[in-house]
This record gives structure tokens, C-alpha cells and sequence, in this order.
């Protein structure tokens, strides 16, 4: 039975990551479930999963579960509990589902520590890939992709001598607003915003769809998983999010991975690689579906995407300060502070206005992330 | 340098075989080149590619190229000739591109003789798909698919654990009558049948996808190649055939694999797998494309398939004897004799007749072939 921890488990990538473990309870065993304020959710899937090891956003969520759990379960809090969740104990893969920058410290803790990633938060590579992949390499861990586009490219690139790779294609749906022009996208609302097509995802990554931020976020955390340069990754739109993403070799062949819009079937290869399980997953009818599209990006109508591409090639802080400007804009779009076109703005003024420097160190991330998420808030 | 042998070098899969090979003269040596009557075409190919050995359909053709040859290339005749060139010598590679049942006995000889195959004759698995994979596996060879949707399948399991396989999926563009219902089949042409809407291959291959007697074939070689029961193996319609074939695992993923409409890729692949190498043909690009079409197969409108599948799953001569009768009932239809729907009735008629034995030895299978293509040539 292999011991998984769960950063981030009341989340939709947490919960789905709990879903696929329950199908398969001869397979897995819960070590460790991290959350930050819904400790109802919790405390359910602790007397569900019964995990050695909890751990909640502060000590008032502490002091709130406590009393609940069962005897002998460890209790922890914040970034400490996060780290101590993903290093400590004897897990064999660790979740990393939190969303943001948050992430990034347990998941360099339990790459040191040896342990496998699942990794759904992509904020660690963009901020900080080139100190995690030298750590999971240095350390012989995995990083084994959640997203569906990178679960699917790890999939396509199964077996295949790598050095014969021409290239990769990550698929995108255009997010809600995609048959909006930019004219239409002034008036939207954020309740217009969080009515994504075709994933079930969170708030703020169908936010990230719409803008195709999160297109760029993925980007970037494609060059650093599979350690290409971003001329040989593109983005084409695709509307069904049935294709969720290809590799192309330079024999002109293509493979493509495919299924319906579900991401237990990209969690659950993350818990099983090599193997393929039986899935809760509904199967993929191509039939049924009918027909399939696909046009060029337009980056005139995604400026965020472009944006975002230029950060990935000029590296250094600047991935970094686009991730951190673009989670505080979005936050402010969520509350309804600013209009969604300003979260573009944002990010352009934010990078204009970034010093960078060359393969930063940690505490120069997090500092570069600080200042770009206080700016963003201020603009 | 691979040494490579053409059986069936003058014909469409022979002439883009040797179309892959002048791309990479530093990877390729032809050692032999075997042709029927177009002995114009294959000295061009002798003078061009230097093979050692030659063979021609019959001692008429070889009389007509013999003064003609280099200095010290060996010629041979007949089923003989095609049996020397795939045994004798030292290739290590045999592509068994000649058409219809004569290309058993030579695809036999080169697997008793160790040689890996570049499979473009379907009729050998057809006919004969228990003896040829048991004599692959006894002698080690590799039979490598140059259909291009058994490459795909091919390339869509590398790397994948074969106990995780759900099924496989053969698309199928329905070919060059695909707009017609079976009222509309009544008067169609020679000529109509030949006009094929996205593959460049040869006359009697285009009839057999305007009837799916050609799909049929391939859901039997896929049986054999792959060793699944047909329950596992499905055939879906899509136009465009830009996606050549695809997987499903039990986890609901899909791998496909897509490119143009190009034989050269999946001939190249058989010639340089498990390597890649850049190919002559033009890289796909969906977003030109812009939609692809799926529908289910509809067993009403192509009984043949039907035909075939039964025939299939029943095992023993009836393969054969569905192969048989259909190159003889096409080659009539070719020649005006008969209408295109006769050429359904007269496979039915055949099967009906057929008396069937289970695993038959190579004796019986011929006997049964030439009974078979007798009958349907009378019927």
C-alpha cells in the first residue's frame, strides 16, 4: 500500500485526490491530510481516512479541530505544519494541492526528504523551478504531473526516446469568456467568470482560465517538468478539452492523450504510474462527442498568455512576480474590487516595474513574491 | 546501417518504402528488391538503391531484365525468388509489401530464418495469423506494422503496461462512397470507387475500404498483432483519418496517435523503430484542420465488416477464405464483370460454403485460399 500525503485536502484537487483513494482503498493508505480554514471538511475526511497526521491554516483552526480527533492523531499548524506534513512521517508520495506560493517550501522539504511529488501546484515551478527540479534530481524524486495538460504530455512522452521530441502542445479551452471580444470582456461579472465549461475546478483557477494566465502558468511549469525550451511548446485552442494535451516527434507523428474532462484520471495516475487503475471516471465516447475543434492562440485577444511567455523566457524573478501580482489581482476581482480586464493591467505594470536578477535564491523568491503581491494589491 | 529487403518494390507501399529509404542513406542499405511485371520501374529502383539480389513474378520478366542488370546482382523468379530474397542473405528487416495471399510463404521463411518484418501484406495474418505469430515468438523476430493504424496502435502502447489495456480503436475514413446509402451503391464505377478521399495507396486497397472489407482485414491483423480478442478491438468512423488509431487503458485514458494522411511515416517507424527519425512528410497542424468527425461504425451499411468480424471471431479457414474470395471478387469487379454490391453477396455466398477446421496447417489454408478464390471467381 502506498502512504500518500495530502497538502491542500478539502481543496477541488484535495477532495478529488481523496475520491480516487477511496476507489481504491487496497491501494492506498491517507498518511497525512493538510487543510487551512474548512475544518468541518477535515475533520470529516479525518474520521474517513483516519490519518496519523493533521495539520490546519493557525492554531485558532487548531484549537477548533482538537478536541475532535481521534486519539494519537498529530496535530500541526501553518507553514510549519505544512512542512512537517510533507517531510515528516514516512509517506511515500506527498499531494501538493495548496493553492499559491504556500506551496513551495513543503514541497522543496519533502523533496529533500526524498518523497515523490504529486504536483497540482503549479506556483512551485513557476516561482522556483529551477531549485526544485535541481533538488528532485539531486534527491532521485519525482515530480509526477496532476494537471490534466502535463498528466497528459507525461502520458504521450511514455516509452519514447526523448531526444527525437519535437516539440509539445498544451491545449486550452479559452475559459468562459471565450466567445466574448475584448469589447465584451469590459462589462463581466465574477459570477459570469466562475461558469468554466468544461473542468469543475476552484474560483481562482477558472479566473485563471479566463484571463489564459493559467495557460502560462502551465507553460512554464511545462519547461521546467520536462526540461524543454518554451520554441518547442505551444498552446493551441480546443474548445472540448477532450485532447488535453500532445507531443509531436520529428517524424511528424503526434501523441495525443484524451479523455472526458475529469481530473481524477490525471490524480490517479499521479498515485499509480506506471499503472493505469480502473477509474471512477466516466469513459470517453468519441461518438457521442461527435466533433472536435481546434484554432491558433490569439495572443491579441490572451495578451496575459504572451505576457506570461516572456516572463518564462527571461526567467529569473520574473515568473515569480507575475504568479504572486496575479494571485493578488485575482483575489481583488474576486471581491469585487476591480474589473476583470484590470487583473491584465495589473500584471503588465507589476513586470514593467520588476528588477530581475538570475537564479535567484529562496529568500530572494520570496521576497520578489512579497513585494509583487503587496504592489498588486496597491496598483 | 540496416539491411533491408522490399518484397513488392514497384507498388505503393514498395515505392514510399524506398521514397523512406533515400532520406536516410546513412541508416538504410537495400540488400534485395522483388517485384512482379513492372520490371521498367524496378531497374530504375536496381540502378538507384544497388541491391544485391532481385526478383521478379516469372521467368519472361527476369529474361527482360537480365541483360540489363549491374555486374554480380543475383536474380531469381517467381514465389521461389520471393522466398530466396526473404531468407537468403543477411537483411535484417524483410517489408512484405506484395499483395494478396502470395506474400504467406516468403513472410514464413523470413521469420524461420530470424528476420524481423515490416508487415504491409495483412493477408498474411489473415490468413495464417496463428502460425506466423507462433513462429515469430519461437524465433525471436519482430513483426513491426506498417498500416497505419497498426503503427499507431504500435506506437500508442510503448511504454504502457499491457495488463492496464481496456481496448483499441481502428478509425475509419469510410471511404470513397462514404456519402452513399447502400440505394445510391447500386450503380457506382470503377472509377468512382477509385477516387480515395485522403490515402494514396493501390487500386485493389481502395476498393476494400469503399466496401470496409479493408478495415474488416485489419481488425483480424490487429487480433493476431496484438493478441486481443475482438471484443477489445473497435473500428469508429472519422472522416478525415487524422487521428490513425488510438487506446484506451482501464483508467478511461486514451492515447492516440495523429498525423497527415501519409504512409511514409508509419513505413519509416517500422524501419527505425524504436527511434524516430525526421521524416519527408508534412507535420500536421490541427489548427489547419480545424475539426474532426466521429461517428459509429454502422454494421447495416458496410455488412462486410460485419462479415469479417464473424469470420474473425469463428477462427480456423474462414479468414482465409474471406480474403481469398474478396481479392477474386474485386479483381472481377476491377475488370467490369461485376457490380460493386456483387462483391458483398459473393463474400457471403463463400462463407456460407465453407466448411471450417480449427488451426489449420499450412496445406489446408492454401487449399481452402484456392477453393475460395475459385468460387468466388464462378459465382
Amino acid at each position: 500500500m502506498k502512504r500518500i500525503v495530502v497538502l491542500g485536502s478539502t481543496g477541488s484537487i484535495g477532495t478529488q485526490t481523496l475520491d480516487v483513494v477511496a476507489h481504491h482503498p487496497e491501494e492506498f493508505v491517507i498518511d497525512g491530510l493538510a487543510a487551512g480554514g474548512n475544518t468541518d471538511l477535515l475533520l470529516e475526511q479525518v474520521r474517513r481516512f483516519r490519518p496519523r497526521r493533521v495539520s490546519v491554516a493557525g492554531p485558532e483552526q487548531a484549537d477548533k479541530l482538537a478536541p475532535h480527533l481521534p486519539a494519537g492523531t498529530e496535530l500541526f499548524y501553518g507553514n510549519e505544519g505544512l512542512v512537517e506534513l510533507a517531510a515528516g512521517g514516512d509517506a511515500e508520495l506527498v499531494v501538493t494541492a495548496v493553492m499559491g506560493s504556500v506551496g513551495l517550501r513543503p514541497t522543496l522539504a519533502a523533496l529533500e526528504a526524498g518523497r515523490d511529488i504529486g504536483l497540482a501546484n503549479k506556483e512551485t515551478l513557476v516561482t522556483a523551478g529551477h531549485l526544485v527540479t535541481e533538488l528532485a534530481r539531486a534527491r532521485g524524486a519525482a515530480i509526477l504531473p496532476v494537471d490534466s495538460e502535463h498528466s497528459a504530455i507525461f502520458q504521450c512522452l511514455n516509452g519514447e526516446p526523448r531526444e527525437d521530441l519535437a516539440g509539445i502542445t498544451l491545449t486550452a479551452s479559452g475559459g468562459s469568456f471565450r466567445h466574448l471580444n475584448r469589447e465584451q470582456l469590459k462589462d463581466v461579472t465574477v459570477e459570469d467568470a466562475l461558469r468554466h465549461p468544461n473542468w469543475s475546478m476552484g474560483a481562482k483557477i477558472t479566473i485563471d482560465s479566463a484571463t489564459m494566465v493559467n495557460k502560462g502558468l502551465e507553460v512554464i511549469e511545462a519547461h521546467w517538468l520536462f526540461g524543454l525550451p518554451y520554441e518547442q511548446i505551444s498552446v493551441l485552442l480546443h474548445p472540448e478539452s477532450i485532447i488535453h494535451s500532445f507531443v509531436e516527434f520529428q517524424d511528424t507523428s503526434i501523441i495525443a492523450q484524451l479523455g472526458n474532462p475529469d481530473m481524477r484520471v490525471p490524480i490517479q495516475y499521479a498515485l499509480t504510474y506506471p499503472r493505469r487503475l480502473a477509474s471512477p471516471g466516466e469513459r470517453l465516447s468519441l461518438a457521442k462527442v461527435g466533433q472536435l475543434h481546434f484554432r491558433e492562440m490569439d495572443y491579441e485577444r490572451y495578451p496575459a498568455l504572451r505576457l506570461a511567455i516572456e516572463c518564462g523566457k527571461a526567467g529569473g524573478l520574473l515568473t515569480t512576480a507575475f504568479n504572486a501580482a496575479n494571485e493578488a489581482a485575482v483575489a481583488r476581482f474576486l471581491r469585487g474590487e476591480i474589473s476583470f480586464l484590470r487583473i491584465e493591467e495589473i500584471l503588465e505594470e507589476v513586470i514593467q516595474r520588476q528588477a530581475n536578477i538570475t537564479l535567484p535564491g529562496l529568500e530572494a523568491i520570496e521576497e520578489c513574491d512579497r513585494a509583487a503581491r503587496k504592489l498588486a494589491a496597491e496598483l
